[in-house]
């Protein structure tokens, strides 16, 4: 394998999701308590998309080969996302996750709690393993990170409360809770790598944007989504009255009449909801916003890619991906 | 401050404890979102005797002067024990902790899962402030720890479904859930003191049969102990047929009548329960033997503590303590 600074393999997102998966699928936990572990080997085998570690040994592949260790930081990321979904699914009284029970509603709350908890402390057992030199890097920012997701979610759960939630609030709650760990994943990579300052702050800002674009995207499909390619019924926020990009920002534009409509339909349960909310987003070009919103945001996650002193043809995957995510249709 | 290796300056439990708290009172948490970070600060402010953090202090002063990590440490043994406290709270659907509403209580069970999650996140914050000469060590065995207190509540919470838990696994359960974080305190304190891996194993055996005997004396103070010391109802595991040491040595004793009747007691609801099952574990002298195993327990600490190669005068405070610890009544 050519070692020249140069000349360093790159690989695909498909390669490196198959590499880490190879990596992860093996057992992260022992047999005993089986009443513990198992309920996490099930929901580790629901798979995912597994992103974020491929985003970061994608930015670690910007600057280099991949660093031993970052099979490790990876693999601590994965699992602390997993632990943040299991937590949060008790929050939120989800039975399902990509289409199969969720683990308080297979085994049980306490059971989910115990096992999320031992999830993230497992997390924390792989960055323990990494080198010296980079040990305490790392896990600042992985606390970092840590601590924003748990305020997202906070700030996410207060404002199911609330009516009144802003466009500002909205971005900065998705930022917290979604996307400072897609950040954090690229920036942790780009240190695996030995990247600058000035690359990993471009980093951290390109990954808060694609997180921004995949979370719009995210609200488009629920409420405009082919419900055959997205897995689950379209309208599902609509009904949930779930804060979305659409809903703060057609409450912000709706006026007159369309205000009151849309007001009255949020307050009581008309069996014909999601289909008069929807005519509400469309006739107020909701839709056409939403694309354009997130266009922006990858555009500004682009520009944050082009400004990196990276050879422009290593920052070819991570623009492919970042392209796919926000035209993915589920 | 002489820093003379024989003339360090040491601290006896009570000042190590005022010591430790003048740090541990300063808010660890921002104001914002105040709905995540205020059953925080509530929580920690129902205070507590702040036993693991001198423990580890303690340790620390037996090869030298406090280490200034050591506060980190301490700090993060406390946040970390805090953390177990608030999730144990809801899996134990318990509505009081010392006299006051416990978090899921006062405020939802989803605060309490998400303030838990970030309370022990808080706690790997502290220990991220570790010189780099012992970042690593401190961190393997915390993690190392951390998985064992999980699995001891697991098996806490499998043994209540279960009639026949062995005295061997109950002793598993509480070494797990109670034992290893005082022994890891213990060690802790000794890696930051320089203590060499002799000394370092004979702290960590000791603290897990300072745990031992903890537990059994907590057991038997919830059975024989004054009310009005201990500060609850005596026979409240009576009353919910927790197992504890008595429990178990009993069902192992008890023969013919006796244990006919302890069986009958244990499945239904005499109004007079408590008083039944006290007068059996009084004919089997229960109450006895389990007096002479948390001696021996104790014991086989202090000889831990008297195999250490540490001059003698230097262990006094930790036996005193290991000794008030199994006298308290409350």
């Amino acid at each position: 394998m050519p070692k020249n600074r140069y000349f360093w393999i790159m690989h695909t997102f498909e390669e490196l999701s198959t590499l880490f998966s190879e990596t992860f699928e093996k057992t992260h936990f022992p047999k005993e308590p089986q009443t513990l572990y198992e309920p996490n080997n099930y929901f580790l085998s629901l798979g995912g998309k597994r992103l974020r570690p491929v985003l970061c040994l994608m930015a670690n592949e910007l600057f280099g080969d991949i660093h031993p260790d970052a099979w490790n930081v990876a693999t601590a990321i994965e699992l602390f996302h997993n632990f943040t979904l299991i937590h949060d699914d008790i929050m939120d009284k989800a039975p399902l996750r990509r289409g199969r029970q969720t683990v308080h509603s297979k085994y049980s709350e306490s059971t989910a709690i115990l096992a999320g908890d031992v999830m993230m402390i497992r997390a924390y057992e792989y960055i323990s393993r990494i080198d010296l030199a980079l040990v305490q890097r790392i896990l600042e920012l992985f606390n970092h990170t840590a601590v924003a997701v748990c305020e997202g979610q906070q700030l996410d759960m207060d404002y199911e409360q609330r009516s009144n939630v802003t466009m500002e609030e909205y971005l900065e709650m998705i930022t917290q809770k979604t996307s400072v760990l897609l950040a954090a994943s690229l920036q942790m990579g780009g240190i695996l790598g030995g990247g600058s300052y000035g690359n990993l702050d471009l980093l951290y800002q390109a990954g808060k944007k694609i997180g921004l674009a995949f979370q719009v995207q995210d609200d488009y499909l629920d409420a405009f989504g082919d419900p055959e390619k997205f897995g689950k019924q379209a309208g599902g926020d609509i009904l949930a009255n779930k804060k979305t990009f659409l809903l703060i920002k057609a409450l912000e534009d709706a006026r007159g009449g369309q205000k009151e409509e849309l007001d009255a339909l949020l307050a009581g349960n008309d069996p014909d909801k999601v289909n008069r909310v929807l005519d509400i987003y469309r006739s107020c070009k909701i839709d056409d916003w939403a694309i354009r919103l997130k266009h922006q945001f990858l555009n500004e996650a682009l520009r944050h890619f082009d400004d990196m002193a990276v050879v422009s043809k290593r920052k070819l995957p991570l623009k492919e991906l970042a392209q796919q995510l926000v035209k993915r249709e589920n």
